[in-house]
C-alpha cells in the first residue's frame, strides 16, 4: 500500500466519507506545494497540544485562553455567561450551534454522546457521573457572589436515541434535582422553520399543538 | 392539437407536474381501457356535483353526508367535535394532516389561501370576513347546551408567507376576540422530527430554547 | 369512500404518483371551475375515439390524420419517411424523444415492452409476432418506386432488462434478417452528455473505449 | 484564531468540502488520540517525499516503486504496458478509474487539467508542450524491439469544457500526429449504463445514432 492508499483509509474515517472523496483528498494533498502540506500537518501535530478539555464542561478548547493553569475554556470561565442555566449536549459541533444562535448564555455540559436504546453499560458511555458532580457543585457555588444553578436543560436531537437520552438523564438526575430545587426542562418542540402543516408528520403536529401559545 | 398534446396541456396545470410526466400521464390513459377511462372521467364530471363545500368552515365534502339539506360537512355536523376549539387552517390538505394525526378534536375553518406579503387587496384572496362573521356565530351559539368558542388556533406553515398571515389574520381578529373574551393562540414552535442540534437554523434554535419545558 | 376518496385511488395508478399527490389532484380538481372539469373530462372520454393505433408501427396517432380510412400514423403515411430505416422502440414516449431530436427519419416499430429477463411466455407480452410481419412486408415492398428496408436498429434503454430485450430481439430476427440480406445494428455506447470519467462504472469506460472513433 | 478554527479552514479548501463539514472534521480531529493524529500528520508530510511524479506521463506515483534512480512511474516502466496505445487524460483520478475498468492497457498522459473555452493563455495551464516532446519520443523509440505509437486517445468528460479541450489537443496535435503518421481517436458516445431513451438528451441520442453498430 502506498502512501496515497494509506491516506485515503485514513481519510475515510473521517465523518460523511467515503472511499471516492477519500482518494480525491488524497490526491488533493500530493498536488498542493509543501508548505500546504507542511501546515495542515502541523496543525493536526499539534492540535490535541493546543486544544484541552474544560475540566467544567468537557468542551474542547483553545489552551491559550487557559485561565491561570487551569483547565477551563473560555465560557466557564466567562463571568457574564449566566451559572443560573446549564445546558446539557451531546457533542461540541451542538454547542457551536446553539453558541451560534445567540439565544443562550448560560453554562453548558457536554455528555459525550447519546444513550443507545438498547445497552447495559451506559455509564461508561456518556459522563453521567461527572454531571451529577458538576451539577453538585454548580448548585452549591463556593464562591461569594456567584448565581447558583436554577435550571437544567436538556437539548438532545429530536430522534429516537435522543429521546432516549433525555429520559435517561432526567431519571438519573431527578433526585438530585429535586433535593437541590432544580429545574428540568427539555428544549421545545413543534413546528420549525420550513415545516409544511401538510407534509408534517404526527408527532411533529401533536407537539406543535400541545406547545401551542 | 391533437387529444394526447391537449391532455398533456392540462396536466401541466396539475400541482407538481411538468411537460414531461404530463405527458406520460396522456400516454398512460391512452394505454387504459375505455372502461377505465369512463370511470375517470366520470369521477371527474361528478366531482363537483358530490362534492359541497361546508358553509360553516368551506372545507369541501361528500355531499351524501349533507345533513338536513344543508352545507354542512361531516366535521362541523359532528356533536363530538369540541367546538370550543377552532382552527384555522390554509387548505384543505393541511386540515386533513391535521385530523389525521389525531391530535385535534375541535372545529376548523379554511382560509383559503396565505397572505402574500406584498399584497394590496388581501381581502379579496382570503375568507377573513367571512372568518369574522363565523367566530361571531362560535362565540355566541344559540342552541342551548352548546359549548361556545373559547380559542382560535393558528396552524400556518411555519415560512415567511405563512409567518405574515399568522400576524394578518391576529391583528385583523383582535378586537372581536377581545371583545368576546377569546384566546388567540399559534401552533407551537420547537425541534420537529428528525431535527439534529448540529444542523438546526438559528430561528428553531431560539424557539426551542423560548419553548422548552 | 367519497368522489375525493375514489379519485385519489385512480390517480395513485398514474405512473410515479403516491398517495399524498394523487390526494392533491383531487383537491386541485375539486377547486377547479365546472369548465375546467368539464374540458378534462372530456377529452378523457374522447381519447381513445380520437387515438388510434397504428396498424402498422403499433405507434399511438390522431385519427384525423387517419389517411383513406386505413389506421396509418403520420410517421408511416409519410412519404419522406425513409423505409430503409426501422427503429424498434419499447414504448411510445421513446419514440417522441428519438423524433424531437431530429436525429432520425426512418420509420418506428413498438414493440410494446421490455423482455424480462426471467420469464416463459414473452412472446404474448410484446410484439415479436407483429414484428416478424411488418419486416417481411418493408423488405419486400409491393408499390413500385419505393425503397425496401436495409437496416433495423434496436433502440433499448441501457439497463439489464433492455439488453435482454436486444439480445431477445436479434435472436428472434436473425435468421429472417439473414434470408433478407438485412443488416440488424443497436444504439452506440459510451460517454453521455455528462459523463465524468472519474465517476464513470467500468461498462461505460469498456464502451466507450472499444467505440472510440 | 484557535487551532480548531485554523484546521476548519484548511479542510475547507478540500474537494467538496464546506465550513460545516470542515468544522465536523476538526472536532474528529481533536477527539481522536494521539497516536492516530500522528499516523495521519507524517502520512502528509511524508506524503510529498514518497510520492513522485513520473517524468514521463506526470502521473502521481511511489517513490519506492522508483526504477533505477529515474523517476518513472509503475505503469510507464511496466514492459506489459502497450505502447503503441497513449491515452490523454486530464487527471489521476480519471487515470485510475481507466485503469480499474480493466479494459485499457496502454499508456497513459496527464494533462493536467481542461481547456477553459474562454481563456488565453493556455498553454501555462495544460501540459500541451510536455505532450507534444511526449509523443515526439514515443513515435520513434530508440530502444529496438519496442513497438512504437500507433494512436492517441483523448479521453475527457463529455462537458463544454471537456469537448473544448479535445478539440484543442486535436488542433494542436494535428500537425505531428500526420507527419509521424499516428491516429487520432476519442471516446465513443452513445448511450451509458441507465440511460433511458424516453429521458435522454438530443446530443445523447444523436451520438448513439450516429456510432451505431
Amino acid at each position: 500500500m502506498n502512501a496515497i492508499d494509506k491516506l485515503t483509509e485514513i481519510f475515510k474515517e473521517f465523518p460523511g466519507i467515503g472511499e471516492r472523496q477519500a482518494r480525491r483528498f488524497a490526491y488533493f494533498l500530493v498536488a498542493r506545494t509543501n508548505g500546504y502540506n507542511d501546515v495542515l500537518a502541523n496543525l493536526i501535530l499539534d492540535l490535541k497540544k493546543e486544544t484541552g478539555q474544560c475540566q467544567e464542561c468537557f468542551k474542547f478548547f483553545n489552551l491559550e485562553r487557559k485561565s491561570d493553569g487551569q483547565n477551563i475554556c473560555e465560557i466557564c470561565a466567562d463571568s457574564n455567561t449566566d451559572s443560573s442555566l446549564l445546558m446539557i449536549v451531546e457533542k461540541d459541533s451542538d454547542l457551536e450551534s446553539v453558541r451560534k444562535s445567540g439565544a443562550y448564555h448560560g453554562k453548558y455540559f457536554i455528555l459525550g454522546g447519546l444513550v443507545p436504546i438498547v445497552e447495559k453499560n451506559t455509564k461508561s458511555r456518556v459522563r453521567i457521573e461527572e454531571l451529577t458532580k458538576k451539577i453538585g457543585r454548580e448548585a452549591r457555588p463556593s464562591g461569594l457572589g456567584l448565581a447558583s444553578l436554577k435550571e437544567i436543560i436538556l437539548a438532545f436531537s429530536l430522534s429516537p436515541q435522543g429521546d432516549h437520552t433525555d429520559f435517561y438523564v432526567r431519571q438519573e438526575l431527578r433526585e438530585l434535582a429535586e433535593s437541590l430545587g432544580l429545574k428540568i426542562s427539555s428544549l421545545g418542540r413543534g413546528l420549525s422553520t420550513g415545516t409544511e402543516l401538510e407534509y408534517s408528520d404526527n408527532d411533529t403536529l401533536k407537539n406543535a399543538l400541545k406547545n401551542r401559545q
